[in-house]
């Protein structure tokens, strides 16, 4: 069995990642980590886990490991997150990092996104962004994945093969894109209230949100190999759970693009493309690591297309367990589900 | 014109209040004040007014009054509310003040509800216990009106005129009532952020919620003038407006209790008995200050009653505004409505 | 008072128009008509107007009109309005037609979208596009208003401005929009069950959504008299109420768009422009007649426009009032708030 | 691996049961039926499936069975899932059943509760009521499990304990239930509409719901061995899924009663009793096929229980796996997680 630790365990992700901790075969739960809630046992903070590893006592992020531990997930604010990561692996442990602190190679665009020099920038080298699809090879070598966010996850996944491609108007690309609300977390905030989300939807983070950097530098390192924009509109909307990216495409020849998605994905298990002229809905891929992807033909130059995940599993949580599976060689797939929970 | 001044102007009953001055044709909003928000434009803080008064600066709640202020709504939290009361009726304001402050004539209740002595005991003697429909003589000549608590109103409505008769069991009630979340405010907690609310029921305040001394003793007072018990269990459950009381009654001749109710309530305008057998949703007095009650018959002994309110409304603003009308020799209706914004 | 009719007043534009009327100074409802719902009793059908003219009965749409109607609201599928509003426009009432049947006086357009020929053509010419703050004097020397959709509501606002100067690249303009749910209306269907919207959000419509033909017909109209391209993407969303629009825009000098538009609207009662760099949501804007609209620029080329409505109010029925309003010369704001009902 | 059918596979309960057979090691799904969606691909009914099984027919439901199938459940409406029953029993498949078919021994009360004689009465001898933790043994060696409704199973859980001793006053027990709406089912009804039930509760099956005949035909049978009455009031809330009872309780010793559950469920892995005084919520239980229950004192003769079900999985396709389980023998757990998916 791999000797697991969560940090960041009161919180949304880390949550999910627990729970699909426990539905993994090779895997055990033994060290759990969270700031505010430190001193804790984890079934007080967590509803969901009834008596699974309820008795565990919430560590601060200072205390020692608890013995046997091989892989840690990280889910902590970003600028937190590196150090942890640091001691970790000094000690020896494998990590997938959830934070965004190790989402950038180039250093510049860190600064830019997060308004501070990188606190490990020795470190930096050594992380293999987790796109599971597109880095199986370096994640399955390396001892620290960085954990893509979950809206360039959403916008990454459709986009990539098509940016591969010398089809693409690569400065007519738009993306709008919609989430709900766990990913802003679990801190209170009067910004994430029910009566605030509720029967309400609105655009934030403009003019530039700090996933448009991450978006813009792996789309150009994984896609077009060249400096690239990819202006992006965020919306919270209200429901709990799931991230639907609508793009705007223009270019040549759309009516190849469906060939070319398809093909790519035709034999991963965790993308979907859907038939030509069919669009996915976020409520059939909650509660699965899946990402559908749909596409309609506007005319000769323009399409859209539309990619559906579960911010907390593809966006979060389930990619950072497959790309654990992918680093211990175990099975891609194990703990987690095709399916989603529906309805 | 009547000048009003609000104090909680930036949480959800104090937005409320704002809307309804709005559209009442004598009253004029020439002050508003709130605690952690001073100092911010109206404007900033409620993003529902548009043009209206956004221009007004919150004050704190130990500012002078500004010019010409007749009236004050005060909404803030219990324990707060009695000093600031005592200022307003000093500089001749009259009040309706939403807190629990001043609903327990009986001080011990107030004692074991709140769990500390009434820091304004000598002003209690003076307030008026604010369910309009029940009250409206007292009302009309009281300087300060404590406007009734959301679960209350809901309780006292639909069972006052039962418990006038004697065919009520008096220890056999039992109410479990469930409320939309707006009524915990808008301070941030981690209880009633979006996700914890969302796609979740709960039940709270076990084993005794403080609201359940303020229905005893103004079952009391207002109907079967003797000790009763009213065992209450209330839950939150994930809609923003609205609350529902469900009481099991058990007595002598419940096929007679519906011509009961309907008989008190066929004039008043904001309280309506349904047809017998029929029962009420809360989505059709969302937006309204009407109580809708329903009621079934079980058995020869037994029948449910049901009422529904908007708790910001007959629960909270707008029976504070229909007081203010019946303080003033309004027409007690004057920027109410008995229509419901739905859906 | 006028004497008014709502065909079609079982449905949700239907009783957001009886919420209207109930609360006009100058209007008597005297008619109420629907399909499905002919013979009920109007309280039975909607569950939010108490005891206003609960007791009026449903006549079918093609009974006689009852005394006194001078003015009728024609909330009906398309194709089926058409009839309708001739047989009232023959008996001397006037009429706001909230179906898309007069929206386009180009009938091709009609044609292409609604893939009939028009039902009635001559009719067409007569009527005025209600976008009512483009089109007052035409409103109000008209007997036949086509009611604006609650897109092209919420795109031509923020855009006609803009698009009647020379800043805009016509060929880049993308249109995202989201919508609540009650826009799909009350019939009973699988797609809009509670658990099929609930938790979910989808694009639909796609390649081409009817509202496209209408936004691009009166973009040319009113904006930039040449034909226009407007691509546009609609989502459906787990809300009841509420209508957002994200507008990509591609010109010159986009730092002084907001200027342009702020100067449009200063004087509309129902038509805000933030302050620059502050972006609406839709829950401060619900319940009221009021479209909110923001503007970020991005860049030396680009800007965002989000604009907000409430899709019941300034996209249908609180539109129609204000139409209403005039076509009789009253007050454009009777009966119409410009403060939601927030939370 | 054992071949499995679902009927009424393109509903609510079928979606999950599907669900759960995919992620079951030792089942196969090989026959899908559905009603009105016959001949139609699974993946098209059926958004969240992925892959799985997405070319599977929907074959009506008196197409002949394809090869294999040892296990069916039949998720059809009462009355029409008697005869398919009998067919697949003929056909030597075991069938768990979760209609209302075969719940009732008592045939007087199967006909009371859904208004008809039973169209199969011999077979109803035959039928083990299948809640898991009371009737494992039978459910082992029966060919026919009648999967207990969700309101039953929210109630005779935490209610059989305490009535297998004479603590209770039984002639006081007062159940108030609250469940999502995924319980309605998947036909379009208006009622059911996201309009309708987003932001409303209602109480609904006044004054008495079918289900009130299962509680107190098990209750007795299960419980106290003599007829029983539990009044029940079932309302609906806005959620997808979750279902919570709140059971009020009269009689001796009460601080004894926490004892007394916590015992009986100390080894099961779907039961939880929280610590006395704590109280659960659907949120921490949706996705699991968990019950969660809590117990609060009132006084020396009162007390309150607070029951939580995921209505699909413990109250309908989780449950009906953990029998099918039973039935052949499988680890019970398997395919069925005690982890709830949160938030």
């Amino acid at each position: 069995m791999i000797g697991v630790a969560v940090f960041g365990a009161s919180g949304y992700a880390g949550a999910e990642l627990i729970r699909l901790i426990a539905g993994h075969p090779e895997m055990e739960l033994r060290h759990v980590s969270a700031g505010r809630m430190a001193g804790k046992r984890l079934g007080e903070v967590l509803p969901s886990i009834g008596d699974y590893c309820a008795e565990l006592i919430l560590a601060d992020g200072t205390a020692p490991l608890a013995d046997g531990v091989d892989l840690a997930f990280t889910a902590l604010p970003h600028g937190a997150a590196a150090a942890t990561v640091a001691r970790l692996l000094a000690q020896g442990c494998r990590v997938v990092d959830l934070s965004a602190d190790f989402r950038h190679p180039n250093l510049n665009n860190y600064r830019d996104a997060y308004g501070t020099d990188h606190p490990q920038p020795a470190l930096t080298t050594q992380a293999v962004y987790g796109l599971s699809e597109w880095q199986r090879e370096a994640i399955g070598s390396t001892n620290l994945v960085a954990n893509p966010g979950c809206y360039p996850t959403s916008v990454l996944l459709p986009l990539l093969p098509l940016l591969q491609t010398d089809l693409l108007n690569c400065d007519r690309i738009i993306v709008d894109a919609k989430s709900g609300t766990s990913g802003a977390g679990r801190s209170p905030k009067q910004t994430t209230l029910f009566c605030e989300i509720n029967e309400s939807i609105a655009a934030y983070g403009l003019p530039r949100h700090r996933h448009q950097w991450e978006m813009e530098e792996w789309a150009e390192n994984l896609g077009c190999n060249r400096p690239i924009s990819i202006p992006f509109t965020p919306h919270i909307i209200p429901m709990t759970r799931g991230m639907l990216a609508t793009i705007y495409l223009h270019g040549n020849d759309p009516s190849s693009w469906h060939a070319i998605l398809d093909q790519r994905y035709a034999d991963e298990p965790f993308v979907r493309v859907l038939p030509a002229g069919q669009l996915p809905a976020t409520g059939g891929v909650a509660g699965s690591n899946r990402c559908d992807i749909g596409i309609v033909v506007r005319d000769d130059h323009n399409a859209v297309l539309v990619s559906c995940i579960d911010n907390l599993l593809k966006g979060a949580a389930g990619q950072a367990l497959q790309n654990a599976n992918l680093m211990f060689a175990l099975d891609e797939q194990s703990g987690l589900s095709p399916l989603g929970v529906w309805p």
